[in-house]
């Protein structure tokens, strides 16, 4: 037996007490946000109309290394935090594999993963200033699962816009947002302009993503004390999710363990910035080096596949332009493709990070995610959801080369959150119907071609 | 500050290294189980027909303390144990209680409750004696779900029989066991003698728990190398769980916290059985006095309004006899009434010990469970299993109580598991459509009154 144990779980005390801003250690910085009226960098007045004051300093601060996380935040944390890091023994002895495989569980919360650590500090910064609530969209219901449970605690007020066709066929996530006390509307709706717009041009529509963004953004900026709220691309939610690192971090160094790999799935970005944060400064600064390798989905592939280019973060064209890999904001996944990591684009930093060469990017297909999905399950206990099944996938994929190098390396992979809400995409990979979609070279220079004026 | 952390986690040197078996220290030993034929108890040798040797002796033993837990259970219960006690700081501070207020969450883990506590045990037991496979039914699909973990863990094979109406209403469960490998067949099947009959004498049922049961008897009687297992209700069963209360024990003894009130709920007694253990103990050995409450549903009230008799453990009176509080084999809770919890009968084992005096039994209403889940969720970030809520409702009027008084009162209750799989109850409560049914006297008289000859 040795002497790490299965799961390693700081002490309160040991639980990080300040963010830390990955960008006050980048040589190049994420380029601005853009006006897409104007093609000038958004100041924060422009951005807090949309956005929290407090949010607003964050998300533009390049400098400031630590953010000192407010005490309020901190006790919430505690409710589920720290969030367990497992040394994967079962699945090593398994795949017969010499590497030592770790990884960072984040799914021990109703939410079901990481995303309620940026919800809580947004809907606490929304109070803070006095707000009555908060406006957001949902997909799958992730994110919008994760702040109602941070509204529910504080006593916010909490609109989410949920995507028609999710509102209808997912009703299980909409009643947990109901559970904590939010209005879910399905989207598009005769709530706002927008989407009423929607609902004459289109009747009879399911929505769409960016649709449901139009009309929570409408809502905030025509609703007195409300603010809109997003759950990943932005520098302040990579900001907030570095908890993830620094708790891997201090774990990790509290048992003398260096990872030599670390991998973690990239839908926007915000899992994976998190995670590798405090080893990506480290990697910065020159203090040492770790191989970073972000996965994302064959039909959906921004790094791999995509440009790095100013452009719309939603579909709808309404929000400021951001600097990234992107696929072009009318490229539309598959249907096909399950779960999360859908997002056309890539937060900033990550995208000026793997222009820098500092980290590497793979892209999987469905079928063998849902394959390392379940062998993931039968031997470690957790059923993963879809998204975290990307770094799965890639953390066999490493532990394998190793079993034929004969290296002992450690990896150590992001497990995002649980797939309880995602079993209509294994019954289909059960029953053989799960369909592998890669977009073609068409598909994407299509999309990309309509990248805005911005990129000159 | 207080000194209690929000979680106190064992680290693994601390977990229980043997489970501890109550019936040692009882002076009435709970009545032995009868042959419903010649209602004699039933013998070692007529029981390893149905179950497997070693969960036999477990069964039958009255005497040994401790029951030392094989390493490769232990290896097992590393994996998603040791589970959190949790201090409800968030949930004190809500209802201004100075009650100080504990639950042990079970329900970090895929099947989501307590549940495979048990079901690793009977599974590695099953393994060791080289059989190839085990039988059971399940109704929502927690137990079923938690074999199927255990043994797509060990790689035996799993036959699950599950009721048809949730075979058919709650595909997600049967997609988590198809997860691990387990085979699921919609009960009554024409899979077993049992259930062609059933078939032929009523075309187009939904089945029950009591025809699931039978035909998973019938498979595991019938195939060589096959034994039968079960989730509740028996003696080993409670021994494995009692895992639950070791672990609660010596977190709060290293804290040097005695809790003055024990809560869990009760269908057939495993999560109640298994938290009280090591606390009855002491109470049976007159070390130490606590006040310990069963709490179960308005709708199926066994402790409440039933009687202490033999009874069958299954509708299908196939079963052997066991002695316990029962409202009779042939009575059915209400469908309106969710989730679990909805076993006529009880634990030999907590039937003698109530009869005895040892504990105290409330039932509660469903609407007061589920406003108690909700109350619960949005302070503590845990959405609880409708089974779990029961024990909630009851800690919340007992905290209540404390505020009234002004007494600070230390009270410890179980949570077993989480309401992911339980959401159309909570849309149901919701949208103001949940039903409080309550038996009727003439209702538990008639079924009553078909209690088996062995009581004489």
């Amino acid at each position: 037996m040795s002497e790490i144990p299965y799961k390693i779980y700081l002490s309160e005390e040991e639980m990080p007490k300040s963010w830390y801003n990955l960008r006050a250690d980048m040589k190049n910085k994420p380029a601005p946000l853009l006006n897409p009226g104007t093609g000038e960098p958004m100041t924060a007045q422009e951005l807090e109309g949309v956005f929290c004051a407090e949010l607003v300093r964050q998300e533009l601060d390049n400098d400031t290394a630590f953010f000192p996380i407010p005490q309020e935040i901190r006790d919430f944390y505690k409710m589920y935090r720290p969030s367990p890091l497992v040394r994967a023994y079962c699945l090593e002895k398994k795949l017969g594999t010499p590497a030592k495989i770790y990884y960072k569980f984040e799914g021990n919360n109703t939410s079901g993963s990481h995303k309620l650590n940026s919800a809580i500090a947004q809907a606490y910064y929304a109070k803070e200033q006095g707000l009555k609530g908060v406006t957001t969209e949902t997909g799958a219901g992730q994110w919008g699962t994760a702040l109602s449970m941070a509204c529910g605690y504080l006593g916010l007020d909490c609109k989410v816009y949920m995507v028609k066709c999710s509102y209808e066929q997912k009703p299980f996530r909409r009643e947990v947002m109901r559970v904590y006390g939010s209005s879910v509307t399905p989207s598009p709706s005769e709530t706002t302009q927008v989407g009423k717009k929607i609902l004459a041009e289109f009747p009879g529509t399911t929505g769409s993503l960016g649709c449901a963004i139009s009309e929570a953004v409408e809502t905030a900026v025509s609703n007195p004390g409300y603010r809109y709220v997003l759950g990943s691309v932005l520098n302040q939610v990579l900001l907030h999710q570095s908890v993830i690192g620094l708790e891997s971090k201090i774990a990790m160094d509290k048992y003398g363990v260096k990872p030599d790999i670390i991998i973690g799935c990239a839908g926007g970005g915000s899992n994976l910035g998190g995670l590798i944060a405090p080893f990506m400064g480290e990697k910065l600064r020159g203090e040492a080096d770790y191989r970073i390798i972000a996965v994302e989905p064959e039909s959906c592939p921004s790094f791999t596949r995509g440009k790095y280019a100013y452009d719309f973060c939603d579909t709808g064209m309404v929000c400021p332009l951001a600097k990234m890999y992107t696929l072009g904001s009318s490229f539309i996944p598959s249907a096909d493709h399950a779960g999360g990591l859908r997002f056309h684009g890539m937060s900033s930093i990550l995208s000026q990070l793997y222009a820098d060469g500092y980290m590497e990017a793979v892209s999987v297909r469905q079928t063998d995610v849902f394959e390392a999905a379940e062998e993931f399950a039968r031997v470690e206990g957790i059923l993963p959801a879809p998204e975290s099944s990307h770094a799965i996938r890639a953390a066999i994929d490493e532990a394998m080369k190793c079993k034929e190098t004969g290296e002992a390396k450690t990896i150590l992979f992001g497990l995002t959150g649980t797939g309880y809400f995602d079993l209509v995409a294994y019954e289909k990979y059960h029953n053989g119907e799960m369909i592998n979609h890669v977009p073609t070279d068409e598909d994407i220079a299509k999309s990309l071609a309509q990248l805005p004026q911005a990129n000159g």
